[in-house]
C-alpha cells in the first residue's frame, strides 16, 4: 500500500479469482465456466452493438430488463441489473450492512463474501456447516445478522431445498436474506418466486455459467420492488452505465434462446452424473452436486497435490488451502470430450 | 427506501446522467459522445471476442495494458483499467478520502463527485470557480483535502495550463491529487506525464469521448505503481473482472487505430471551432472550450427556455439547473450536418 491509502481499508485483502495462466493452453475445469459457447443470438446481438460504442448505454436497461421479466416471469421493477453477480452482491453489502447490521455466511462458501464485508467496513460472522458440509437450519432462524446463502453452495455444490430457504426467510422478517442463486439452473431449486411474498429476499444470479456469458459480464438481483429501488440507488451513485450495449445485447440474445439454454443445461447435467459416477468408480468421495461442477477427495491422494499434478498435465481444477476442504479439489463439468482426458489422466495418476 | 436500507446511505441523492429519451429520434448533443462511430479495429477485435464469451475476461487486463502502456508511453504498472472513468473515481474516493481525508472540488465540475463522496461517506468542500468559471491556483495549494480537478472542466470546457496543475501537485505532497482528463484529448494539456515526477498524482481518462467508445464503458487511471496497487487492490476487493472481453478488445483496436483516433480528433475540434464562431455571431457567450462540447448562454433567453424549445424540435442540449449557470447550456460537438441542424433552429427560435 502506498503511505495515501485510507487506513479505513489498509487491512483489505482482495478475492483471489481463479487462475488464467498464459503459459500453455489447458483444459479449463477452473472457473464453472460453461463448455458451450453462447447463443448464436448473444455473439449476433453485441457483435451488432459493437458498430455503436460511440452512444453511452441506457442506463435503465429497458431492454434487458423487459426481456428478463417476460422469460422469467417477474415484473421489470423487481429486477436490477449488474458488471457480474459480485456487483450486485457487494450493492447488497453496501445497503443491508453497517456498524448496527453485520454479515452472516457459512464458513465453507462464496469466498468473495468476507472480502465484500471488509470493503464496506462491515462486522461477519462465519457460521460452520456441518460436518457433511449441509447447512443448518436452525442456525440461521431468528439471525440478528444479514444473511448470505450461495444456494448451490461453492464451492460444494450441495443444495439447500427451498422449503428449507423459506424457513430461514420467515424466520427473520427484520433481516435481510440474500440468496445468492449463481448455480441455481443446475439444481432447480430456486427461492426467486418468494420475492412475491417476502419483502426481505434478495437473489442474486448471474449469466456467467448457464448462459454461457461469464467474460460479458452480467449478473442481476430479483427483489421486490422497495429493494430493487434501494438497489438502484446504489447502482445510479456508483456506475449508472454498468452495463454496456454489447453485454446488454448479449444478454437480450441469451434471454430469447430458450431452446440453446435449455440444451446446454440437460447436456451439463448429464455430464455431471457421468463424472459423478466415474469418480466414485475411482474410489473419490463426491459430495452430492447441484451445480455445474463436483467437490471430490480421494483417500490416496492430497487435494493439492491432485491439482498440482493434474496441472501438470495441462488440466486445471481449483483447490483452497482451507482447512476443512484442503483435501477437496473443485472440478468444473466441461465438455464430454474434456472429462475423458480428465478420467483419463486421473487413472493414470492413481495407478 | 426501504426500511431495510443503511442509515449510513440514508441521505444519498444519485447521479442523473443525461437523458437518453426513446420516444423519437434526437439529434443527441447532450451526453459528449464522439458524432464517429469506432475504430473498425474496435469493433472488428469486440465481435470477435462476442465468440468466446463462455470465457471469463482477463482480471490482469494483460492484452489492454500491454497496448496502452506502448502507445500511451506509460509502463503496465502505471496502468489500471476501469468500467468507465466513473469506476476509478469511485476508487479513488474509496482509497484516498476518509474522515480524516476529506475531499474538495470546484462549485462548478463533473456532478458525480458530490455522489461519489456521499456514496463513501467522505465530508466535502466545494472551492467556488472565479467570476469568469476558471480555477484560482491559490485555491488549490497547500490543501487539507483530496483534491478533484476536471481538466478541461466539464461543462464549462475551460482548461487550466500544465503548469498550474503541477503547482497545485508540487505544493500538495501529503495529498492525493486527482486529475480527471476526461476530456484532455481535445485539449492538448495532460498531467499524466508528472506521474513519473510525483507520487501524490493520479489521472484518469477514458476511452468514451475521444476513441468514440462510451457504450463500451472503459475507462483507466494513471499513476506511479504504488498508488496504482493501492487501486487495484480495491478493484480486485470488488469486481476483478470488471472489463469484459468485448470491451477489452474494443480498447485494443481503438488503442491500435492512431490514425482514426487523430483525424476524429481534428474533425471535432474544426467543428468545434466553427461552432463557437457561428455561436458568437448569433450572439451568444461562449466559453473558451478546450473540450468535445461548449457551453453557452445567450442574453434573450434563458438556458432552461434554450434547452426545452431545442427538445421540442428534436435537438437535445445539457441544462444544469444550478444557479450559477442556470443560463447555460453544455451543447456537445456533433457532426457538422448536425451542428448545422442546430444552428438553423438556435436562428429561428433568435428570431
Amino acid at each position: 500500500m502506498s503511505r495515501f491509502f485510507s487506513g479505513r481499508l489498509s487491512a483489505l485483502t482482495p478475492y483471489t479469482p481463479g487462475e488464467q495462466p498464459q503459459d500453455r493452453s489447458y483444459i479449463k475445469l477452473n472457473t464453472n465456466e460453461s463448455p458451450y459457447p453462447p447463443s448464436p443470438l448473444a455473439v449476433s446481438g453485441a457483435s451488432e452493438e459493437a458498430k455503436k460504442l460511440q452512444l453511452y448505454s441506457d442506463p435503465d436497461c429497458r431492454s434487458l430488463k423487459k426481456e428478463a421479466a417476460a422469460v422469467l416471469g417477474f415484473s421489470e421493477d423487481e429486477l436490477i441489473f449488474t458488471n457480474g453477480s459480485d456487483e450486485i452482491l457487494n450493492f447488497a453489502f453496501m445497503a443491508y450492512c453497517d456498524a448496527e447490521h453485520p454479515a452472516a455466511f457459512a464458513d465453507i462458501t462464496y469466498g468473495f463474501y468476507p472480502v465484500f464485508a471488509a470493503l464496506n467496513g462491515v462486522k461477519f460472522r462465519e457460521i460452520p456447516l456441518c460436518e457433511n458440509f449441509t447447512i443448518r437450519v436452525s442456525d440461521y432462524t431468528s439471525s440478528k445478522e444479514t444473511l448470505f446463502i450461495a444456494n448451490p453452495n461453492a464451492p460444494t455444490g450441495i443444495v439447500l431445498p427451498r422449503d428449507a430457504i423459506e424457513e430461514i426467510i420467515s424466520s427473520n422478517p427484520d433481516r435481510i436474506v440474500v440468496v445468492d442463486e449463481a448455480y441455481v439452473d443446475f439444481s432447480g431449486e430456486s427461492a426467486a418466486s418468494l420475492i412475491k411474498k417476502y419483502e426481505n429476499l434478495l437473489v442474486t444470479r448471474t449469466f456467467s455459467k448457464s448462459r454461457s456469458l461469464a467474460g460479458a459480464r452480467l449478473g442481476f438481483g430479483i427483489a421486490c420492488p422497495s429493494l430493487i429501488r434501494d438497489l438502484e440507488t446504489i447502482r445510479f451513485s456508483t456506475n449508472p452505465y454498468n452495463i454496456n450495449r454489447m453485454t446488454m445485447a448479449a444478454g437480450v440474445g441469451a434471454l430469447k434462446d430458450t431452446a440453446y439454454f435449455e440444451g446446454n443445461l440437460r447436456e451439463i447435467m448429464k455430464t455431471r452424473q457421468r463424472t459423478e459416477e466415474v469418480l466414485r468408480g475411482l474410489g473419490f468421495t463426491v459430495l452430492p452436486s447441484s451445480a455445474n461442477f463436483v467437490f471430490a477427495k480421494h483417500p490416496k491422494i492430497g487435494g493439492e497435490e491432485l491439482y498440482l499434478k493434474l496441472k501438470t498435465c495441462g488440466i486445471l481444477v481449483r483447490h483452497f488451502a482451507k482447512e476443512r476442504i484442503k483435501d477437496f479439489n473443485r472440478i468444473t463439468i466441461g465438455s464430454p470430450k474434456e472429462m475423458d482426458a480428465l478420467f483419463a489422466e486421473l487413472r493414470r495418476i492413481l495407478s
